[in-house]
């Protein structure tokens, strides 16, 4: 099957769905129906039928989906069967937030190594990982072949930090900084943007006077 | 016009859209082609064009969007001619990070309380805010009028937290806990959790060994 056909708006559904799988794991639950796990989504069973029939028939009619095994296959697809070993760019609150982060691992995730440009910062422990300064990246990601980044760095500096990430051969990166960045086409970005989410919201809500 | 008629999907580039333009206009562009736009944020002309028209007429065939009508436009559609007045609850790293983060006033938005139930925490002082004890929440979200929150709290108080900024009055939640919360349907929610965006991106990475 060629990766490129799904539409990546279906691609952003998978792990909204697998989150919610492992959450009903964790309560005990063994199967769910599409309409249930639409329920609690939000999202219409009929396009949580469609998103997953994209990649194999993983449900039953009348008896739904067998949560295990369906965790099993979004993991599989989403490439998160094995721990991405991940470096963080930027050390500020923010980045110490994401350090300390508890549920990377299991989403297949672990952040490796820690990086800034501040002296002052440099050698300080967060999270059980000592800062590095940011002149080391390059070595430690080809060293340990990482292939993921997140940049918590200020929005002066995300441009410059997103193409040494680049050039060290990171493949993709989740943007915190409050600027876009660009990068070669085959680099993968997701650009976290609180004003965006925000916005989005407001269009729903009534003007305020 | 019924807002509702609009896909969530379009209103969720809208955002985009402005935060782009802001940017051209910040560096002194004056009009821009739907194509020159679609070539900066990786979407297609078309799909601007067709986003866009939802909401009025904007552009003209061969000369493009006036940058300054545009922001302008959006600014109204999403709703942030004015400044909304956001809660934030929960002091962590996280929380701290947040009301920090230098862009929310100029995109439509103003932390102007910050809440935690930590008593080490209560009297402290954030980004010129003193943090209040949650319980006082209900009171200032009333007497303002607030109905945005931003939820920065442990998974662990996610939900008892959200239940709370319902019952005051909230209506719009960006919720960066580490898990979902339900809410009644007339509350809009965004999850930001670094989880999701981190699995949407390996799923184009080739796996690792």
């Amino acid at each position: 099957m060629d990766a490129n056909k799904v539409p990546d708006i279906v691609v952003s559904r998978l792990p909204i769905y697998l989150r919610a799988l492992n959450r009903l794991a964790e309560e005990g639950q063994k199967v769910i129906s599409s309409q249930a796990l639409g329920d609690q989504l939000s999202i219409s069973s009929a396009q949580i039928r469609k998103d997953l029939s994209h990649f194999g028939e993983f449900g039953k009619q009348g008896t739904g989906y067998v949560i295990e095994y369906l965790q099993a296959q979004l993991r599989r697809v989403l490439n998160v069967e094995t721990v991405w070993p991940v470096v963080l760019t930027g050390c500020g609150a923010l980045g110490r937030a994401l350090a300390n982060y508890p549920d990377f691992h299991s989403e297949g995730f672990e952040i490796v190594a820690l990086f800034d440009n501040a002296p002052h910062k440099i050698g300080e422990t967060v999270a059980n990982m000592c800062i590095q300064d940011v002149v080391h990246l390059p070595e430690v990601v080809r060293e340990r072949e990482i292939k993921v980044a997140i940049l918590a760095v200020p929005a002066s500096a995300a441009q410059k930090t997103a193409d040494i990430l680049v050039e060290a051969g990171i493949r993709a990166i989740l943007n915190y900084a409050p600027i876009s960045i660009s990068v070669p086409p085959e680099i993968t970005v997701q650009h976290i943007d609180p004003a965006v989410y925000l916005q989005w919201m407001s269009y729903y809500l009534e003007s305020p006077d």
